[in-house]
């Protein structure tokens, strides 16, 4: 697959960090900018730009907040066309904490947003493009969304919001190509004037798979992270997209490297992928919280007792 | 999705022996045969039937041979409706061995060709469809077949064979969604009177997806192995394809069962699955045995030079 427009967006640091509350060390981060520059990948969204009055830096490492200083540790000299981004929470940001773009090393923020808070995300990413940054807005949970208020969402961002790109966020990796393909189009006829995106969980091993399908059907950006790192069963692979998509710019070779010396390690230290307790919350369409609990308890390989224990909750 | 006419095909102990030379205990094959049956999986294929003038019992296992007694050992006494299906490679088989069906516990027996073997395997699938099997052939190594080639296959095979369905095998795990489109529609239009099936391999998390696009143009027959189990990259994880299928016939809890009790163990001792050296393979649309090496050796996470040793051959 060949389209100029192709955005490829890793969110390594950013989705990963929440498998470790983002305390990843600077050489590390370091070494995954550098990685991705050298690969040609378009942006690098390197944790969550969260207010220090709603959460504690003991308890989080820097990627958490994402101070000017912190990045600027790992970008200063290395030659790079690799954009930062930092994303942002409804409700956990403090908005006088970003600067103007022309002061800071961002280049991009993202506002992650359920449906219902789209009111609140559009006046956030108005607020940080007015600063001059690039912006997007990310609809999560996308699996639970309803078509009426999803269909109002999309209007709303169409015709009321400043940002470049609207993300379908398949948050519980609940997703098949089907309703992938339903979500893109839907997304493409309302916002005539953006781009859309696509960030996908791997709960099925489908993460690749509705990317391409997303990719096929008009999205231009697509997130990926190195060796699916990410939360529970992590994301779509990047290296993969790099693989698959034909642009020359991208080169495959740093990334491989970049997983031989540091995603190996890193991978007997903390767990991600497709794991059989994420794969049953995607089947059956639901928050990974209640998995990630189970594999930290000695329950961990009981498999049929969660799902019966998910899948068996009254209906009313 | 549910369409009654899918049946959904188990080679966990077929394609897993190709990890382990066919050593599995019959405990084990029993208790795969159980779980499956209990699933309502519609055909377990539990090995290969190759002559032992080929090979022999000293360095394989019993599933290298199928004899029939090993096949009993492990169905009897189980209340089933799984039926037991065995493959045969082209030129790798006694035609001599195969008993008539009525004195056999085989139901199916399936036949792997490359295009080129497909005159040898038509004769093979017509002999075993009058001694009363039912019969597939399975065409091999199919992103490296080229497009009249496989037209004339495909229409020999509608026209001079007996089999009942006729595979699309990804051998390299190198499809993506695309083609796999093009090549399923392709097979429907030719083969008016068989069924089609599919058979993913994983080098590119891509399994799965390629056998839903595949069930999306109207494959009836899907491969899957339980908890992924096969050579290099492995298959299309079985218990993604219950998960998907919305036939109530199938309950995906023993499967869960089986992977808890069996396969987590098995993992540690065997290596399959989505490893960075098999992902490189199904890039290039190589067969995996340089990554198999590769493995085996102290180079085994040395992935840039053995993508650039791949990668690089030079052309002519």
């Amino acid at each position: 697959m060949f389209r100029e427009k192709i955005k490829v967006f890793d969110c390594t640091i950013r989705d990963g960090g929440l498998v470790n509350s983002h305390k990843f060390d600077h050489r590390f981060v370091r070494e995954v900018y550098r990685a991705l520059s050298e690969a040609g990948v378009d942006y690098m969204e390197i944790g969550y730009k969260n207010s220090k009055r709603l959460f504690s830096d003991k308890n989080f490492g820097p990627w958490k907040f994402c101070d000017d200083n912190d990045i600027r540790k790992v970008v200063d000299g290395i030659k790079s066309d690799t954009k930062i981004s930092v994303m942002v929470d409804v409700d956990r940001v403090d908005i006088e904490d970003i600067k103007p773009r022309k002061d800071s090393p961002v280049h991009m923020i993202r506002v992650a947003s359920y449906v219902k808070d789209i009111d609140k995300a559009i006046f956030l990413v108005n607020h940080f493009a007015d600063k001059g940054y690039e912006t997007t807005v990310n609809i999560m949970a996308i699996s639970r969304a309803l078509d009426n208020e999803l269909n109002e969402a999309l209007h709303q961002l169409e015709e009321e919001s400043k940002a470049r790109a609207i993300y379908i966020v398949d948050s519980f990796g609940a997703l098949y190509q089907e309703t992938t393909e339903f979500l893109i189009k839907k997304a493409k006829e309302i916002l005539k004037t953006k781009e859309v995106g696509m960030h996908a969980h791997n709960n099925q091993q489908l993460a690749f798979g509705n990317t391409i399908e997303a990719i096929i059907h008009g999205a231009n950006f697509v997130d990926g992270t190195v060796y699916g790192l990410g939360r529970a069963a992590g994301n779509c692979p990047l290296e993969l997209l790099i693989g698959f998509l034909k642009n020359p710019k991208y080169d495959i070779r740093p990334i491989l490297d970049l997983i031989s010396k540091e995603f190996i390690p890193l991978r007997n230290k903390l767990e991600w992928g497709y794991i059989i307790p994420y794969m049953i919350t995607g089947i059956l369409d639901e928050h990974p919280k209640a998995a990630i609990e189970l594999r930290n308890s000695a329950e961990k390989e009981n498999y049929r007792e969660f799902y019966e224990s998910l899948a068996g909750t009254d209906l009313d």
